[in-house]
């Protein structure tokens, strides 16, 4: 198949329409497969969370492993990160929100990295205040999805260091140059604090291991963009005497604007609906988003559209068709061109409105213990 | 002059016969002139210190403009700091020593610094529990040479992050790898810990500007082979609204086998007298150390011997030479063929013993109150 290899997945760059399972391929990791799937099912009592049922999570690193531990009685944990460059998106919700779900049925224990270091090392445009306020803000928006305050730990980095750090000088030994240059393309102009960055990333996936004084297997569930991070964190873990951790992967999002993932970086607010948009500029986002409909209503009448490319069926798959009828009707509606992109772009604007006002008022509640969840002391020497 | 330009000065390695006037020239350094010395003798009151008057310390960058501010009423702070990979020797005392002079004088706050995280990285025959050990060990022996509790701060890398980290991010994203390629010599297999670290090795320089609120100049006496890591610092600091640290460079100290430098690295434990060494071996070392004595007492006596080749002289320049009239009559001694080296290394050896005795002392008070010198928390939000 002509140009199915020409796309570029990195934890920096994504570019090119991407096939995922040359992409799993070629980073050599396993397939999630329905037996697996089922698996995951039976572990968490109940349905499947829709973004394993409709195919978002389709890769992983390791997590039959980390079930067969589980059904021994050998508890995991869960650690997802973020970047804090600017608002979130609905898109960034998709790992944390695979995260608490996992938390709410199986009571693990969730540790959040908030990266305010590493943006302020990643791009140059941005200060420190910045990349310190917009973790908070960020944080609020995490623990706002229904994180259980008791079970959730915060790495904060810039306020954490002294929790992470013992563990990073450790991890930091383990690692050459050569390495990060040729899983992240750094070039010389790179500042040592990205450099150095890797170090402080893989610090959570050991982190309650050495806490705890025994074994604690890691899950993180991330875009696949972020698998060569933790391929870094894999390839040390066993001479650390800690657990390699499992990886759940996501496909990328597409942006509102028709490209391959929901990303704003440069010029592109309108690629994605930030959680702090206000309803007139989520209408206007959604009304203008990129969709997989004909050139005429007649024409989308006769032929249906193509949801796999459309931005606003990404919208119902990732998080608003609110049950699996919603979502198969929404699909069906769209392939055969009985749903229309005007009416289908009002459906889910409803959806979205309600859930923008439910997010406001968990998110104002959450400020009041947000902080407390912030860790800031080592376990003990190390 | 043939050979002149055959050695080799870096952080990280020192090789052939240095010539220290070439050595200032191709770093670009400024002498420490007779006038120069005079001003400092001048603002501390009474006597230079052996070590600027025996010419042990031969060039700085900017001391002039720091004495200036000094006399204008702007006070500034010393800077020195320990990489412990072992125990002490005599040499490692030479910057602190002229640190507690400068303290003792003016009456200014001393930074001192265990790299006990740059140690782990840069020798991968370390451990942590040896690195953070000896940190402490250290840190007892250099307190111990009379440093005021009140004025004197300590920064314990791995137990001093918090306090340390807000500023790194920011010096961090001033250094490109390609500086620290080019400055330190890495190679891609060189670990990701050592190449962040020179932004911690920049910290301390504008801590106490931070912490104050105000411009606070910063005076580091070292080695000149650590002149290009403040190279570095000093490259940055104006970017970030911090004065460049002023420094004091002294000569490499020879060592006791008659090589360019006091280095134990290797299999060269008797190229040192550790400050933990028991009487006996103190004793050894020094009777079996290279001097610049004749093939024969006859000789000797006809033709006299070589001071500046002679590793027993550098301890009388260094420490041991309570007086300028002591050292006179022992570097004159020496050269007129009067001073036998036999005899000289009695002598050398009591003073010695007394040292280690009244150090041995110190050490034992200090320990009361260490710990309460090592600063964990940061100023305020930066």
């Amino acid at each position: 198949m002509p140009g199915s290899e020409e796309f570029v997945v990195t934890p920096y760059e994504v570019k090119g329409r991407i096939d995922y399972e040359r992409l799993r391929e070629l980073f050599g990791t396993q397939e999630l497969s329905p037996e697996l799937l089922e698996r995951v099912r039976a572990a968490t009592g109940g349905d499947l969370h829709p973004l394993l049922r409709r195919g978002v999570y389709y890769s992983h690193r390791d997590l039959a492993a980390l079930l067969d531990g589980h059904a021994k009685g050998h508890p995991f944990f869960l650690y997802s990160g973020r970047g804090p460059s600017g608002p979130l998106h609905t898109s960034h919700l998709v790992p944390f929100e695979l995260c608490r779900w996992f938390q709410e049925r199986l009571h693990v224990p969730m540790y959040i990295q908030i990266t305010d270091d590493e943006k302020y090392w990643a791009r140059g445009g941005l200060t420190r205040e910045e990349t310190a306020s917009w973790g908070l803000e960020n944080l609020y928006d995490i623990l706002a999805l229904g994180f259980d305050p008791k079970r959730t730990h915060v790495f904060f980095d810039s306020r954490s260091i002294a929790a992470l750090y013992p563990l990073a000088i450790r991890v930091a030994r383990k690692i050459p140059y050569s390495t990060v240059k040729a899983v992240f393309g750094f070039e010389p102009s790179t500042n040592i604090g990205l450099v150095f960055y890797t170090a402080l990333q893989s610090v959570p996936c050991f982190w309650p291991s050495w806490a705890e004084g025994r074994t604690v297997p890691c899950l993180i569930p991330c875009g696949i963009d972020q698998d060569p991070h933790f391929r870094v964190t894999r390839d040390i873990a066993e001479g650390l005497g800690y657990p390699k951790p499992a990886l759940l992967h996501s496909q990328m999002i597409p942006g509102l604007l028709g490209e391959n993932v929901m990303s704003t970086t440069g010029d592109r607010a309108d690629n994605a609906l930030f959680l702090n948009d206000p309803k007139a500029v989520v209408d206007r986002k959604v009304r203008n988003a990129f969709t997989g409909g004909r050139a005429t209503v007649e024409e989308q009448r006769r032929l249906g559209a193509t949801p796999e490319v459309c931005s606003v069926w990404a919208l119902w798959r990732t998080r608003f068709a609110e049950s699996e009828e919603k979502f198969r009707e929404v699909t069906d509606g769209c392939r055969s061109g009985t749903l229309l992109c005007g009416e289908c772009k009002s459906q889910v604007l409803e959806r979205i409105h309600a859930f923008y006002r439910r997010h406001a008022e968990a998110r104002e509640k959450v400020k009041e213990w947000a902080e407390s969840t912030i860790v800031t002391t080592a376990p003990k020497p190390l």
